[in-house]
């Protein structure tokens, strides 16, 4: 399931990320706030979930207009894109496709936009995508968006996830580089039999919003957090270990771990495996589980932060519905 | 807009399309048996939408088993793939991505997948992906599926839009070779400023199906037909005409067309524009249209109809919701 390295001076061209950043719809929920709406405790929320606040949009907020806001001084600093790439599993509306409307709101015309989904990591196969597109030479500055709404299909009946969620977006800008600079090196694996671990049955052909058979628990996200960990564990502790001796590297190589925010077990899982917290971005408390915006928020706050020096080795990790796993080794 | 021509020399590998294939659900629904659904006659149907029949999945077809019956032949003759690229833009259900779904049903297990999402381009833009992913080494054998079930979409209220759309599913495996065969230059432009002529306003997290605001209508497909056709006529025509000059073309150089299938009136605008009706691949009267699967059904039943020969130059050329257009430019 390894792809082959990369051997840099196979590509005409690198990809760099020139900038990132990231944002959030303005209201926020606390964990006392949302206790009640629940049917736990402030306690259980923190100690269960480790989210201690969450934004939450607004009626009239949009996650294009929230992505569009985040990539316009981008533009202003570097030049429109050439693509944009919308990288999430929540749409703003069935069709047309989100990416339509991030360009709308950027006033861009012309320039050619498409989504990636592949729930919580696709933000990382929308940057490997990215980084190919752009070696071969079809583009030369890719806009990649996420922008994710998830407390819309939060689920009060499942205390657990519907405390996990919050709201956020981020951007990441790859330009073509003639240096062999952030030349990242991607893996991702996909078991087909934990599908049902994590799961919206509805919002799709197979249980449509107006099929009466739909019910409305349909179009709220489930999950199954015991079976989901017990299936991860062991499989992504493998995965890990073939991804970093397929490199040449070990955990001590790597400088810093930025991982998707899925749970506090989740950050459990990773010490365990061999990461250690210190060297592990952790955003969960304030901002949640952000599905798809979550490894890019991370990533942008370690960089805002100070966290991400120039040629720090960074280990990208994340785990999504499906149950996919995937990583990515980048020197910043 | 328009991509540098890519110079075959600088990639290290290529990505020839080795297989394609295509299916559609058992039911057929007749325009005759259409007409009274909608308010409309036969005749009417066949002259504003084209389309004399469509197949329409039955409450137990399932997109992703549908695409799997394609793939597994395929699968069966060239071994298994190394990623699986759902292209199009109706899920199976909104979590887990439909991949995930398609790649059970094909019993891979560790095998990456994800979705990329241009509405009736998805498949083009998939393809630009896969022959990059390939290009560079991430990948060496790419299984593109577009499934799509729109008739579950339809506006029995809308007649020219209900009268176009029909399930149907292809897939194209995609495979790294030494060969400079099939080698593809795309182009791709989106204009936003028409994101209101077919558009779901339902189905994402602005109306999503649980808000007491979102209405049946929300749910279904509507298109503003001369609305669209006014728009895209002009630039469609400016779009083909830069892409084809910028390879050093015109249409006598192509030996085939290949089109998104539209709508009747999507047909008479590429005659207008200049492309021969002998030239092109019309399957709309027996198919509809089958939003991102049209184009590779299209693709397969060219190749398997005996209409491309080994080193044809063939166009394929799409509209898409957004309004976004997309071409690519293959040697067969």
């Amino acid at each position: 399931m390894l792809p082959d390295k990369i051997d840099s001076n196979d590509s005409p061209y690198y990809a760099a990320i020139c900038d990132v950043g990231h944002g959030c719809p303005v209201n926020i929920q606390t964990s006392r706030q949302l206790a009640p709406l629940i049917g736990k405790t402030e306690s259980w929320i923190e100690r269960h979930a480790g989210v201690k606040q969450r934004h939450v949009s607004a009626r009239d907020d949009d996650p294009a207009q929230l992505v569009a806001s985040i990539a316009q001084p981008m533009i202003d600093r570097h030049g429109a894109p050439d693509l944009v790439i919308n990288a999430g599993a929540l749409t703003k509306q069935l069709i047309p496709d989100t990416s339509v409307f991030i360009n709308r709101e950027l006033g861009l015309a012309g320039v050619p936009g498409f989504t990636i989904n592949a729930t919580c990591l696709s933000f990382l196969t929308a940057w490997q995508t990215a980084q190919a597109l752009i070696s071969i030479g079809d583009f030369q500055r890719i806009l990649i968006c996420s922008s994710e709404f998830g407390s819309r299909g939060r689920n009060f009946q499942q205390p657990e996830s519907a405390a996990l969620i919050g709201d956020g977006a981020a951007v990441a800008m790859l330009q073509r580089s003639s240096e062999p600079c952030h030349v990242a090196v991607f893996s991702m694996e996909t078991w087909p039999e934990a599908a049902g671990y994590t799961e919206v049955r509805g919002g799709g052909v197979g249980l449509p919003p107006n099929n009466p058979k739909t019910t409305a628990q349909d179009n709220l996200f489930h999950m199954d957090g015991p079976g989901l960990l017990r299936f991860v564990y062991p499989r992504l502790k493998t995965f890990l270990q073939r991804f970093l001796d397929a490199q040449g590297l070990t955990v001590d190589d790597i400088d810093l771990i930025v991982p998707h925010q899925t749970s506090a077990a989740g950050f459990q899982l990773l010490r365990k495996i061999g990461f250690p917290e210190a060297r592990t971005v952790n955003i969960l408390a304030e901002y949640g589980n952000c599905v798809a915006a979550s490894i890019p928020m991370a990533l942008s706050i370690a960089a805002h932060s100070g966290r991400l020096e120039k040629g720090d080795r960074v280990l990208v990790v994340g785990t999504a519905a499906g149950v996919s796993f995937g990583a990515a080794i980048v020197t910043w």
